[in-house]
């Protein structure tokens, strides 16, 4: 239902010409068309299904609903004194699945009946293929905007990032990192096997779905409460890094297991070593390549130039992540470290501001129009024994956390309880284990709701104890 | 082949777990898993059909290559004294389907074999995935883009522009306007049916396809030569946009012609109404919507508060623009409109400059990547009859609408030529009218190319032309 290919005609879904012509066009190498006199489709024009139309209609009516949400929720949180980006998590979960219904992302996007009405009447498409238009493009561009504004974010947070103190708190962001990887698999799999009997196989997943910190998620909190560039916020951030790369690893040695039964420890070895490459390659770009990089764009003609040669290249590394088997996130993240400390950094910064307004905010408010608070149906068997095993998990997500953070490796003083809560968030990737572990056939369905309650759970407690733990510790120092 | 649901997955296709996920659980609901034990994809997980890696690759991969060429050639460009977007109109060329066929955008997106090589054998997508792929969610995402970039320009132009000068070369702008319709119809029909025997039907598609001005090339144009604030300036701008109004409802008549011989009156005169009511409507809402709004929004916490409402009104112009039967572009200009000339206006104007930096260039680049200059290959004879027709039509377009110019209704001093040589450029909507006539079947394949040609010519033209006439301008003035 995506071919909305248009031969010799401009981007112009926006023309109304083009909307009676795109649909027109895209079934031209469907259909042949009667010889002489107009197709079905140009005869009935103002009232045939014209898809470009309502391709255009379905975006911005979600986009409309996701910002409006954003503002409203995010309004309320600034208010009682919360970060704006809990506002817009909550604001998912009241337009989603678990709230008015408004847009639901499960599977594909699904849609309130009025909005299929309303985009339908608008565009003169069917309800059928108004939905096919939903779950179709509209999924795909929502999808894009999201990636888009987590990676520009993480950019930004890269550019920001003072490099020479991110590697002087390398040790003890490793250090956090490690404990935080371990102590979470370890309690969490001896609670899974000893108290709840399960299998080792779901006990593993269970157990790996607690290791990784959502960096995404907890940059973003620190920035709101202005704490990123802390001695604390520049540890947690390594460290969050260092566990997103640990816990890839951990999932390859986890998939291995489910898999053959064996550790596959090329996979893991070859997953480690890349990271350390990648990470190295980066440090070195930024001393070498990055300030003349910075200076070849300056000197274009184009006052847009630095701006595009910079997202250019943070394309370049998010690939080449990705191709390396890293998220791509770790790649943008690694671009801004390399361009950042330039003479254009400032103006980068500021440019990215908007790009991370206005797509970032959709990546959070997906985050919550994606959580599935039905789970929490306890008329339900599976339910009731998945919310005994979330809040198990829950406990051991948070407790473990927190206690990494008091293995940070230092003479300093540090608030070490400021960092182990600042590790707390897990988001997506805990879900991709889950998703995983699913896929093996091993979970039950009441691991997998305790799975996402405890990805849920983490997400939403850490912005107002993040919060906490700063105000507290400035409360102490000052 | 667009189904990438993802059952309570976060928005996460970067994240190489999700790279295998992905196309596993979109396939969930379309083959049952074996019970116990992994289905296929998960068991080759690093060699499988990892679909949104290769969506993600491909996306990275296009974005790379488009703003390469766009910074090479605007480069290029400016270096000989020509604006930026005729660097990226040429960049297109070169990258397109006229040059090195990298990226063709003719009917759908179809790339270089060495693309398809690359991005396959980083994501282990077999060739013909890869290559559904480009011509499925990367099109999609491009042309939302594109269109993204051409809207934020025209809604930057709207908040730049001078309300009151626009209102006040309303009759100035109204007199270009309609000269500048009627002259190449009347003309381009003359010739078309006296010199080339051409029938009613598609003298009529020819000459239509003469009117309408490019208000995105136009005004990018006028924005790179900084004379979008001139009293001629304001005046191309509002001539384009009636302009525009005006092509629409030609636009119904001549598909009424086609269609019933006759012409539907109540669709044409509704068409003129709504377009008067919105811009109307646009006016008042500047007086009493825009400062209220824009102060609401400013007592917000969140500082982004005050840009993503601005963009929310942008999609919500956009969408009753393109309900009412008008083009979307012209919904943004108005919303640029509403909020101008407000304490926000230039915060805001500043931070549309790296949207339009990314996503304009966009536009402009893909405009020449979907030119196809082949059409000029003489050894086929619809081609040399259609150059013929092609070098009439563009004498006529740039005669015709040079000397609309003149037509400027006033006693000021005002340069005639300049505005004249600012109406001049096509683009999109004369490419919709060749697309309707050729779905007529009434068009000959001869007169398509030449209506193609006319555009890309006028296209590529315009941009030396308009700095010649205005710096000739101010030549003369200062």
């Amino acid at each position: 239902m995506l071919d909305i290919s248009i031969p010799f005609l401009l981007a112009s879904h926006t023309t109304v010409a083009t909307l009676i012509l795109r649909p027109l066009l895209s079934h031209w190498h469907l259909y042949s068309f009667p010889e002489n006199g107009l197709p079905l489709l140009l005869t009935s024009a103002s009232g045939g299904e014209t898809y470009a139309k309502g391709v255009a209609l379905a975006v911005t009516l979600t986009l409309i609903i996701v910002y409006v949400a954003a503002q409203i929720f995010g309004e309320l949180a600034i208010r009682i004194g919360l970060p704006a980006v809990l506002g817009e998590l909550i604001a998912g979960l009241v337009i989603g699945l678990s709230g008015l219904q408004v847009l639901m992302l499960g599977e594909g996007i699904q849609v309130a009946d009025w909005m299929v009405a309303l985009v339908s009447s608008i565009a003169g498409s069917s309800h059928t293929l108004t939905r096919e238009i939903f779950d179709g493009p509209v999924q795909v561009l929502f999808d894009d905007y999201a990636q888009n504004g987590v990676g520009i974010l993480l950019f930004k947070i890269g550019l920001e990032a003072d490099l020479k103190e991110l590697i002087r708190v390398g040790p003890q962001a490793a250090s956090v990192a490690v404990a935080g990887v371990i102590l979470p698999f370890a309690l969490g799999f001896w609670g899974l096997s000893a108290i709840f009997h399960l299998g080792n196989i779901p006990a593993m997943f269970g157990a790996a779905a607690l290791t990784a910190t959502s960096i995404g998620i907890t940059s973003r909190i620190m920035q709101d409460i202005d704490v990123l560039k802390t001695r604390e916020g520049q540890i947690i951030l390594g460290a969050a890094v260092l566990d997103d790369i640990l816990g890839i690893a951990i999932l390859a040695v986890a998939v291995g297991i489910a898999e053959h039964g064996t550790i596959d420890m090329t996979s893991v070895l070859g997953t480690v070593v890349n990271a350390v490459l990648f990470v190295a390659a980066a440090i070195a770009l930024n001393r070498y390549f990055g300030p003349v990089y910075i200076n070849f764009l300056s000197r274009l003609g184009n006052p847009y130039s630095i701006l595009i040669g910079a997202i250019t290249f943070l394309a370049f590394m998010a690939a080449v992540a990705g191709a390396i088997g890293l998220e791509s996130i770790l790649g943008c993240f690694a671009a801004g470290i390399v361009l950042g400390n330039t003479s254009a950094t400032q103006a980068l910064e500021k440019a990215c501001d908007p790009l991370v307004a206005l797509f970032a905010t959709i990546f959070f408010v997906t985050i919550g129009a994606k959580t599935d608070l039905t789970v929490l149906n306890l008329s339900n068997p599976d339910s009731q024994a998945g919310l005994t095993i979330a809040v198990f998990l829950i406990l051991v997500a948070i407790a473990t956390k927190i206690t990494a953070g008091y293995f940070v490796f230092t003479k300093d003083k540090v608030d070490r309880l400021a960092i182990g809560v600042g590790m707390v968030p897990r988001g997506e990737v805990g879900l991709v284990f889950a998703g995983l572990g699913a896929a093996t056939g091993a979970l039950t369905a009441s691991i997998n709701v305790a799975i996402v309650l405890m990805v849920m759970g983490t997400t939403f407690v850490a912005p107002p104890m993040l919060r906490w733990a700063f105000t507290r510790k400035a409360a102490v120092s000052r």
